[in-house]
């Protein structure tokens, strides 16, 4: 693995930011500068892609949550989905329908000691640990265009951290990543089963 | 650890649903007949609190996400809110207004190799593991009526497994569990950071 591929894995998953950032900025003064004379939404925009945080997107509905865990990575995740992108999951829809996004929050996961020690004295002997989404990592969003985004599948992709996009390497990776899931329409995340 | 103790711990987990749907439902006849003469509402209410499922809960907003590990069990869980329970919480309300409701999602962790091999393929080198949401587990609510719940510190309490109630004996451990979390009005979630 090449240093630069280092760096791609390390700045995919937000572990990197400070190299991101200062690729993007290259002085403070150039970045104030940029910042200035640019909208807010323009400025935030994904390289390749140019795609800003969608407004409320917190507030979407639930699709699926996940782990990942690699070296000294260890990850809970959550993916939401907007109205066009849920309605798409349950019907089992595919490709998804142009406008649906899919949101990927991903925390960094911290042991509870106050959950654990409360499962212990609520069910001593069970030995159950507890872990929460603890700091922020990083937020992904693949946004749905047939026709903008023909190139990699009618999808667009953004990898966020403290709100400011990766830079273009970083965003070169993802449609290659996705690719394995084209019989799902390039989808990773499959829809969890309501209990 | 008494056996019943033992059962409590399983049960709570869901681990043990047929027990608890054996104590709930001696014979099949007796089953029956109870379910044809009660609403359906009605004869899915939990013991104790006679709380039902409420309608359209998988459309309500995330608050945190979790892993929870001992012995065999691992499982990924998602804690939704209905309005009032998210808005409480962005606003670091406590307690808990009336009409609140959480909901705690557990699935059973299942190893994702599509997710891992997907991975693989596009970060080699950084080992990363992919789990996901799995069958599901059960379902939890708690729902805060300050009233009716006075004795409970204003909380009622439901586990649902395959939409049947836990036993009554099930629904004794809710509140004991949570009694460590007085501080927080009795609620082990914390509102997980918006990335």
């Amino acid at each position: 693995m090449t240093l630069r591929a280092t760096g791609q894995v390390l700045g995919a998953f937000g572990a990197c930011a400070i190299l991101t950032v200062c690729t993007l900025y290259v002085t403070q003064s150039t970045a104030q500068r940029a910042e200035e004379n640019r909208p807010q939404a323009e400025s935030h925009a994904s390289p390749i892609y140019g795609i800003t945080i969608p407004a409320g997107y917190r507030d979407w509905r639930l699709i699926s949550v996940a782990h990942l865990a690699g070296g000294k990575l260890k990850q809970l995740r959550a993916q939401l989905g907007n109205d066009i992108a849920i309605k798409a999951f349950r019907e089992g829809k595919l490709p998804f329908p142009d406008g649906a996004i899919i949101a990927a929050l991903h925390w960094n996961e911290a042991s509870s000691d106050e959950n654990t020690n409360a499962f212990a004295s609520g069910f001593p002997g069970a030995g159950l640990q507890s872990s929460v989404a603890g700091s922020v990592e990083n937020v992904q969003f693949m946004v749905k265009d047939s026709k903008k985004y023909a190139a990699t599948g009618g999808w667009g992709f953004v990898d966020f951290k403290n709100g400011k996009p990766g830079d273009e390497a970083m965003h070169k990776t993802c449609f290659p990543c996705h690719q394995p899931f084209k019989d799902r329409d390039f989808v990773f995340t499959r829809y969890a089963p309501t209990p």
